[in-house]
């Protein structure tokens, strides 16, 4: 993968660009794109994703995550700091991101709209880095755009990633629009909009949904314009079946230039050693731009 | 009881660490279990339970809850602030935990949405504990979620967390499913979630319900395996009889796997005496691992 | 009147444990029984209380509550730090409780539940008391349980407790029931549920309803138990005469063993040297045990 | 006019006594009786009070205020701080009240009830004051009692008055009822009920409105006698000509025994030099207690 | 253009005028005049500004502000913090204002009134100013004017004007009208209205709607006054023909005596040529009172 050179942003204070660069650096392999490993569906989706018949009984135990992150290829972990705080010291070499909001999934858009909020300062995480030792590379938040506490989190989201910034982390934001306000979550043209509002924001990178629309690929290409340097990974496609969940990457990565991936449930449903290997799959596919024949022979290594 | 060496989180500065693992040991005995005689109730359940045909008169005295702790073997007494600044000189020897928040059971679900704020900021307890001597051994917190306020309760229980360990205390969460959104809080699956959360928080110990199932201690090996290296408690079942309410712990804690138990009306609704021989047998079952015959004994001692 | 010694709450610092006591005995004139005179009520109801066809005209001018003060034997005089701030002067020898909390009686419960916010931080008033030079004794708050805003109202009164502990000041709570989901606010087990809950929040006193009940003093007994530690004083009944009114102090005092009273209205409302004689009355009813005959006595001295 | 020797309220530091002092009698002519331009309507009423037919073309320019201050005798202007900023260069000689509060007549209450919040913390304008070296004499801040935020609105007319009183400023509160829970705002009882809040909150004046009733200025008596040593201005009433308003206003003066007044519309809406006429009429008839004869004569003058 | 010499806010500390004068020339180029490009667009109106049929593909990439702001000649460039630290680096010389609030248009006023919300501190930007070493003149902020949530813009406006001013940057509003209880939010009257709270918050420049009304620029004369010292700028109308475009403006600047303009679509959805020339047609008519003719023959350049 060819990469072109960080372009570390302004509010990075001088003192700061190196560890920012090495952050940068750190989960996106200098390739410019990040394979992120998204760990946070214990609050977002309680344990849903967790347990159950189509899901792996390594997945009930919170440490799969740990394990998965520590043995495949993968570009950061994204996790709840509870979560690192209890197994770090099993898992050093893990680059983590810290994701700084939460919600579960029991109130329902109807109900209320969503509204998740900050769990902690990012100095706080800040203070954690330093007494941990890990790599704490960066940190996620959630917003959702359309909800009537839209305000809350806009304002949340430009503090956290300021602060991020001033401390030389990443920031990554989860951009969503969702609330009664939204009739089509998946729109590729909302999607786009969620992008520009992360550039706006300042993230380094934004996670949107994968569009429904025709050519998903292809509609994706308005969102990766609308976000300019700020870079966008996406979701996989719903997992049918590897073959097809692959494809899909793929086509965001070359067809719409996307700056990687972002996958939870596909990979930790999966038994420990499969989910390694389908994960190794991905990353190859991100940072190494293999073909979707060259992932599934990783993955059926 | 053997126990595992105690794994102290990373958001535990290293000057605490020697804190912290005292009041670990000191609360569950150096058994990786912890008994919680849980005295929240008279804000939580206003006089209730401490007043009424089938409640002992001891129990309207405040005082009866601090006579059971001091005399009987239990891991830890969670309580108000309130209370343990007005009796703690006379018993300076209990482990509290300090409870911060609470709420009256007067507004019900259905008018709004359980709400329960945080009364002290750690710092506040931290400095409470150095005035007073007394074994502060951590600081207990309530979620409630499905709520409407749930992102209040979350952003408060992460940050009590956090600063507890940054003090070397203790964090307890108490883990419900409790709003209008939540159509049944005793769901063996809704309760492995709040598991997970308090997980995610990064408490030390969680509080859960116990689960309305056919096979209730089986069905909460669900909840003890979601919660990871946060160790799950339960209160024991109402009380028909001690005999079905020490089998209840007793299959808890060795089919389920949990690491401890809280009791609160069952144990203070007692007459002193029989208080005290009631919590010794609990106390028993869960730091020794005795059987329910053997709590019998205990309790008609 | 015997009194015990004052117990003094592990949140007073040990430099601080001198003034609490002296302020402590300084309210109760080491009787361990309080007697407030109340004139919190220009803003609790308006000028409803202190101008009309029964009310003395003497009562319109705010100087009536000092002059009262003043003249007569009391514990403290509880008002709001406006008034305070602006009649201090001249009436330097009163013992001032500051009321930090006050709404007005337009707002119904039908329309919208209570809601009374903290005007000051107890720092203020720790400044304003050495700024004066006055016996700022302590501090008062109510809290309405079963309001939909009770989760604000007590996570105030247990900060403005700990932080009045932690200036050597008493806390004094007004514990009562109220909101559209209080169905009868004078029932006796109600009564007692709140009074547990200033216990819980620290209060050194608690002033609640007189309950409505067929023996209401005897009814009284589980609220003054629940208080624990924490004391409970109470209002006289609705004023029909002196003899009446007196009588039911006498039982609150003698059979619901309360640690005192809070009178507002039925001082105030006299002109100046009748009110003074009325609570030269109840003082020797509180302080100094006298009967009711002897109460009648010094009213119509 | 005689004046009574001011009161300095005992929230006032030893040190700032002599500032207060100096402020208070700035502004009362050393009379004890305010004179108060009010000119905060640009943001209550928009444009409503500045361009229209009946208004003098002067009146739009905002610098009007500012001229007529001037020129005129008053007590003080009371206005916007971003006023004051663009403003006060040209006009250095004119004692200000800054005014704290505002909003817009754009929400009725049938909608929403008033709603009200500070715009800038008292220390702010301690900070404007000192680097502009202008006459701020004091703040000002409005109520609405009987609204459901009359509790933030309590809060932080407490906490600025306070804290103008720290630094030896001046208090006014326009206390005002307005709400869906209030049926008659110019109630005479009701604006005594205003009268008593703004005395226990601590103000040094407070502007009610002029009751509506047959005898309006006697009726005004229970008002002014329920701010005991909180000093009560008050609006003259509607305009009809300028003999009727300066009736009204005398009769405050003289039968009420109001302590000044509070003029806005009646002023500015007039060109400058009949503004100015009208202006020092309104000064004499407060300061130096003239007939209204002789209001009229400065008048036409 | 001829300028009067600036009038230097008295909230501006000494040792801050020289900075504040600076950030005012530069953005005015001494004339007195603000020719702003707004550049907020990518929350306000997510990505509909920016892709679709009638706009050039260009706009899609946020650089391309950029560029424009770059090689037009401009006051400023107005927009969200995330984008300036992202690409400032590549523009250093473009003059900045930061909008510090921004909310999507996807919740309609119908559902619920218009809420925007700070976004960072100004002691933020500040900071930001310092490391980046760009030139960042001063903040903007959005109010709307009738909303629900006005209390809480016009506080942040207040506050934010306050502060600006204090580090020696501008202060720029936005001032709207908005809400369910507005009914024309382009009423001539109305928006004089606004002008004047801009004033009242202390703003440098506020940026209006431009009425709808048959003589508009007439009609807009009522708030150029209303503003005062304050200075207004106002869109172009809706572009049907660059003609049309610049004759609005030419009758806002010479009928109405407006302070400037502020433009956003209408210049960034022409391909980079086109806009750059559009925009330095605006910036003549603004800074050197071209004619219409003049400003066409700039465009078709």
């Amino acid at each position: 993968m060819q990469s072109s050179p960080v372009i570390i942003p302004l509010d990075v204070p001088k003192d700061k660009r190196k560890k920012y660069l090495h952050n940068y650096e750190l989960v996106t392999h200098r390739t410019g794109r990040l394979m992120l490993l998204a760990g946070d569906q214990k609050v977002e989706h309680l344990n849903d994703d967790f347990y159950g018949e189509s899901i792996a009984s390594d997945d009930n135990n919170p440490e799969h995550l740990f394990r998965i992150a520590n043995k495949a290829r993968i570009g950061a972990f994204a996790t709840q700091l509870g979560l690192i705080a209890r197994y770090g010291m099993d898992y050093p070499k893990i680059p983590y991101i810290v994701k700084l909001n939460a919600k579960t999934n029991l109130v329902k858009t109807m109900q209320k709209d969503p509204q998740s909020s900050l769990w902690y300062k990012v100095e706080e995480i800040e203070r954690f880095q330093k007494n941990s030792d890990l790599h704490i590379a960066g940190v996620g938040y959630t917003i959702y755009l359309g909800s009537e506490y839209e305000s809350d989190m806009l304002h949340q989201a430009a503090c956290l990633t300021y602060w991020a910034h001033q401390y030389g982390m990443l920031s990554i934001i989860w951009g969503y629009a969702r609330g009664r306000a939204v009739k089509n979550e998946k729109d590729a043209h909302l999607i786009a909009g969620a992008a520009g509002v992360a550039a706006c924001l300042g993230a380094d990178f934004v996670k949107v949904n994968h569009p429904h629309a025709e050519n998903s690929a292809t509609a994706l290409k308005e969102a990766v314009a609308a976000a300019g340097r700020t870079k966008l990974i996406c979701a996989g496609g719903k997992e049918e079946n590897a073959q097809t969940f692959f494809q899909t990457l793929h086509d965001q990565l070359h067809i719409a230039n996307t700056s990687g991936s972002a996958t939870g449930r596909n990979i930790h449903q999966r038994p420990l050693d499969e989910a390694i290997r389908f994960t190794n799959a991905i990353a190859s596919l991100t940072f190494d731009a293999v073909s979707v024949t060259e992932a599934m022979r990783i993955y059926h290594e």
